[in-house]
């Protein structure tokens, strides 16, 4: 574990994966506060919308309104991810700076999640990406199901390995192994993270956890301990499945912060400004945010323990 | 990381350090009821109350009786805390098979926790085990503070070794090194028990981790990593300040044995009855479990997501 200060990159997924699933319609000046005050608090990269036809994601129709009235702020960068050709054109049309792309490394999660075969999301994207290229906007590559899938159950490394090298290959500068259903543990990170770093340098990798059975923290050590410095987050824990209740969404950005300044890894992101960001989502859907951060500053009442 | 099947002991605290703070009182027979579904969930180590002056604690204050009913299963010990000499007199004449003593590595929170002086407290702990011993009782000792105290900030990890060797020194045969606020981060974890490990074997120590800030299992991996076998944790997150709405409690048993299992650890605890087990409590109190794994049993959908 590093004992020199080194930074950690922190890709926040907020506003696009927080919200994609989100069943209360969150206004666009909600949203753009909201980004507004993520930048306010530190973070750098955001990924704000999805340029998904708005039939499919009903609640990320207002993309392009949303990213023609981000703030401007030096060394902040704002993302979206492209879908496909038509979302590309409407990407550019908003003045997005990257784009993101994605496919499964599970052949049944990607026809059920994207309705293609891999290959056939690779020939996609390697389009979408070579027309982002031109225009001089970046690409990164999403994998989903990296560790485990719901419905093929575990994932092989060697699959993973394939598939990231391929979204390189089409243009990707970097690459989120993602664990969508948060099912992984650090031994899963280590085989699997391990096996790809095998081929692929640290720099070109991000790791993208979900939180529901707990381990996300766990597994960004992990990564840390691979020499991995880049990792996905998303304030309040937003994300998840909002139609379970309880169900935790994405590894929340606080709980990252935390565990980073505390390892040492200075982030220039303050927690508390990150949950009250998250919390003009919350007061406006009603629910309240799930991480560890939020709840702690919910109350400040000192207990005897052990 | 294990690659062979090895065993990790799990020592359950929910019903004395997951109730101890808990405002609304809990009836003897629920408690009973907890804790017999403990037992039939796989767990094997509880500790079941304290006999703390029923004053001081009036949660616990049906020790005695609670102990009486507690249904006999072979291969399961129960415990329970001895305060002072009283306390062990009354936890003797409940027939427990285990006391736990208890001081911190922090002399203000000695002071404000236990109203006693680190050097007063092993003095009293040193005659209650002496006792305990003499009638054939084990006495485990818990070391608060071990890592960052609310009024005196980080603990020197050579503070924490001398602690750790006194308390083995007048008869604990296992020292619980405790995270009580739960601010502890993996690096804080190689530090200090690795310093600890450097004098001490690991089969006699335990790891107690609090997840106010989400860190929980994150160090109970790096405890893993320096060889450490035996965790607390409290059946659906109970515990921590109920005064605070939000605040999360200890380390909740059924994310641990998530971690554990999916790490290649057998745990011999079937996590959906750990789960159950707290309802029972979650019931009584209107309080919802803080877990992830309570969180995810409470719904089951499907979504769409990277």
């Amino acid at each position: 574990m590093a004992s020199q200060p080194e930074p950690v990159r922190i890709v926040e997924v907020g506003p696009r994966d927080g919200l994609q699933n989100e069943p209360v319609p969150v206004p666009t000046a909600t949203k753009r506060a909201f980004v507004e005050r993520l930048v306010a608090a530190g973070l750098r990269e955001i990924e704000v919308t999805s340029f998904v036809h708005p039939k499919l994601v009903p609640q990320l129709a207002d993309a392009a309104e949303l990213c023609a009235g981000l703030p401007a702020a030096p060394g902040v960068r704002y993302s979206a991810l492209a879908p496909n050709e038509k979302g590309l054109e409407r990407a550019l049309a908003a003045g997005v700076q990257r784009v993101a792309v994605f496919t499964a490394a599970s052949e049944t999660f990607a026809q059920r999640n994207i309705n293609m075969s891999i290959d056939e999301s690779l020939r996609t994207f390697a389009e979408v990406a070579r027309r982002a290229l031109a225009a001089g906007v970046s690409v990164r590559g999403y994998l989903s199901t990296c560790f485990v899938c719901p419905f093929e159950g575990h994932i092989a490394a060697a699959r993973v390995l394939d598939l990231t090298q391929r979204l390189l290959d089409i243009g990707c500068d970097e690459v989120a192994i993602s664990d969508t259903i948060g099912a992984a543990a650090p031994r899963d990170v280590a085989e699997t993270v391990g096996l790809v770093l095998s081929r692929v340098p640290a720099a070109k990798l991000a790791l993208h956890f979900h939180d529901t059975y707990g381990t996300a923290l766990a597994n960004v050590v992990a990564g840390l301990q691979l020499g991995i410095r880049t990792f996905d987050a998303s304030a309040g824990g937003l994300g998840g499945c909002p139609f379970a209740p309880g169900a935790a969404g994405n590894l929340a950005t606080e709980d990252l912060v935390y565990l980073l300044e505390r390892m040492g890894h200075p982030t220039g992101v303050r927690l508390d400004a990150v949950v009250a960001a998250a919390g003009l989502i919350s007061q406006h859907t009603g629910r309240p945010l799930a991480s560890r951060n939020a709840r702690r500053l919910g109350g400040d009442h000192a207990c005897a323990a052990v």
